[in-house]
């Protein structure tokens, strides 16, 4: 649905909507393990949820389309995929707390080696320590010089990552990766990706020859490569499309960046699943709208270990009847793509969803599973129509039309 | 999915695609008959395929539309069939070899019987023979005077059956069928549809009246009438689009003509099913994805003989077991559209699809028929989006987005 539509019919009430994500929850059957990871998962209360609910299966981005983490998060807050598609320096940006502009323009850095040909010899630096990045940040600080009307900032992320951050007039995004994704050849030069973009390329590249030489004399750390160049745009929050007030609780700094990017207030600290869960019951009188993210569901299936993604489903089952126990007026429990172990990596398959409110149809569906959600009452949806049938459940929309 | 977008993920390897496509497969129930032609039909093949793939149900233009050939087979190569709607006489104009321009315009023409009166007494010119079509063809190609600018070519199909291309510069495709459709009335005037296509109408109309004079003392073919009138323009390839070298198997000539369209390789001559397996056989380390097109299944539809049809039907089932033994990557069964014997002609309904990969999720579906795929992993979904699909499961797609 239009956005400015879903505005226009909303009206604000006390109800409380509570988004339970695993990230790349879907999978797809595997040989000898006798079906997908959820079918093969004991989900006691899971299944017992689908039963009362509306189940059916969601379609993160287009048929075929692996999502990467941002455009999938995108559409489960209900905000276009392709439209709101970002760069990956500015989600590392979000995941660092780092308060962007929109005079800025971001790219993820990797430090890496070059060897005096120029040639990159390691695409990570040997995979410096955090402390090391900090130290060279520290350097690039004080011997850059910008030039009029530009300011450069890096930050450390981890390890060899960071970011570079160009602020000022008139930047623009469109510049191509420096990052040659292979070594033995040199960086690319920061080439303008539209005719627009030539001044700031031309000012990264600037940029990178004085960073060239203020890093000549580190053993590892020599050079940065620069990919995902994007620039910062303003994203209408949850409470301007919404109306809601919203928390997440993610462990994981990327998933808490993009949080922030539609101005969900963002909990600082929570590491494993039992302060997630805390979190949700300790903030529940505070907010409409809560997005908990479990990470490890995606981590398991990019290692390829099925049985351990499918002890992680099974450990999140054990949760359920504590947030039931809160009485959210919709829960919906999803993932925001699917992760099968069989690839080990993002994959375009669909992914079951339980939609459960007062208000909901219920269906047949007793498993919450690919193929038992195939018969649910919600068919096959896109990730980005979730939101307004949410907002419907909670009562939060108004008629359309007389 | 936008085209574009798809291009921008498409990574190169050697994985095969298979699209096996049974024209006019959809069906209905037929009364006596305990089901649809698919329903009716023992497949014993289809149904084992149907039992470790993801099935559900196309759509090939839209609800409620009956599509033709062109929109039909555009959709399943992934080509938007509305934006890529194509006249009828680039349709037999590609069927029959001939090399068009992007200075043409093409209509179907057809020689038709006018009496002294200008009336139209039979629309087939009582279905000449292709001999006499050819007499008649290089009798106009002798007498006509087309003008400054304009080159007028026309070709022989078969029996009264023929095109028109008019090729200069400027010309405009919007013109208006003179084939009245009716007999016992006179041709209608070469109008123009768009202001921009007057000066092309008018060239028609004088070409037009130049036949009438050419052909006054044939006892037959005495006028042309011409319908489906369109200007050719490029179409992106497979190999464009997708980076496929695809190559096309088909007996009838207006398949090898889309496939054409596309930038397939066309196999000159194959008439019967046997030849067209063997031709994939032989053919299959040679190409990235194969065009097989079926076209008794379409006909004896037409005809109106549901037996025929399933008859038809369980011939290809015998053949599927050569396909698997190819080890295809992708493997794709499905139609273009529906052709029910019921109806006796193309129709609106979905048709049934399976989808095959080592990487597809498997639903609950052990029958290929219009009712079993209802419950299938694919759910209901337009044609044009089975490409993109079946580039995912070839691993062809990157993620899209960080």
């Amino acid at each position: 649905m239009d956005p400015h539509m879903i505005s226009e019919l909303l009206v604000s009430n006390s109800t409380k909507i509570v988004f339970l994500i695993m990230d790349g929850l879907g999978g797809i059957q595997m040989e000898g393990k006798g079906g997908t990871e959820l079918q093969a998962a004991r989900t006691p209360h899971l299944d017992q949820l689908a039963e009362v609910s509306s189940c059916g299966l969601l379609d993160p981005v287009g048929p075929g389309i692996t999502p990467g983490s941002g455009p999938a998060h995108f559409a489960l807050f209900g905000y276009d995929p392709i439209q709101y598609n970002i760069g990956r320096g500015i989600l590392e940006a979000t995941g660092i707390d780092f308060p962007l502009t929109e005079k800025d323009v971001v790219a993820r850095m990797n430090f890496a080696t070059v060897d005096s040909g120029g040639k990159v010899t390691d695409r990570r630096a040997g995979r410096i320590s955090s402390e090391t990045n900090q130290r060279v940040c520290q350097k690039i600080r004080r011997g850059l010089k910008p030039g009029a009307g530009l300011e450069v900032i890096v930050e450390t992320v981890k390890e060899h990552r960071g970011i570079l951050v160009l602020r000022g007039e008139g930047l623009r995004g469109e510049i191509q990766d420096t990052d040659p994704e292979r070594e033995g050849v040199p960086p690319l030069e920061a080439r303008a990706l539209a005719p627009e973009a030539k001044e700031t390329a031309a000012r990264v590249q600037n940029v990178l020859s004085q960073m060239g030489k203020i890093l000549a004399d580190e053993p590892k750390a020599n050079m940065v490569l620069l990919r995902g160049f994007a620039k910062h745009t303003h994203y209408p929050s949850m409470k301007e499309r919404y109306g809601l007030n919203s928390l997440a609780i993610a462990a994981y700094p990327m998933y808490r960046g993009i949080s922030r990017l539609v101005g969900m207030t963002v909990l600082p600290s929570v590491s494993n699943l039992e302060e997630e869960f805390k979190a949700l019951e300790e903030n529940f009188s505070r907010y409409d709208f809560f997005f908990l993210h479990v990470k490890q569901t995606d981590s398991r299936g990019e290692d390829g270990d099925f049985d351990a993604k499918v002890a992680v489903i099974e450990e999140v089952d054990r949760y359920i009847p504590r947030v039931r126990a809160l009485k959210p007026d919709v829960l919906v429990v999803t993932g925001d793509h699917a992760t099968p172990a069989k690839l080990a990596s993002h994959s375009w398959h669909p992914l079951p969803v339980i939609l459960y409110s007062s208000y909901c149809l219920i269906d047949g569906v007793r498993q919450f599973d690919e193929v038992s959600c195939i018969q649910g009452a919600l068919g096959r949806m896109r990730s980005v129509d979730l939101m307004p049938l949410a907002l419907a459940n909670a009562r939060r929309l108004n008629k359309f039309g007389a």
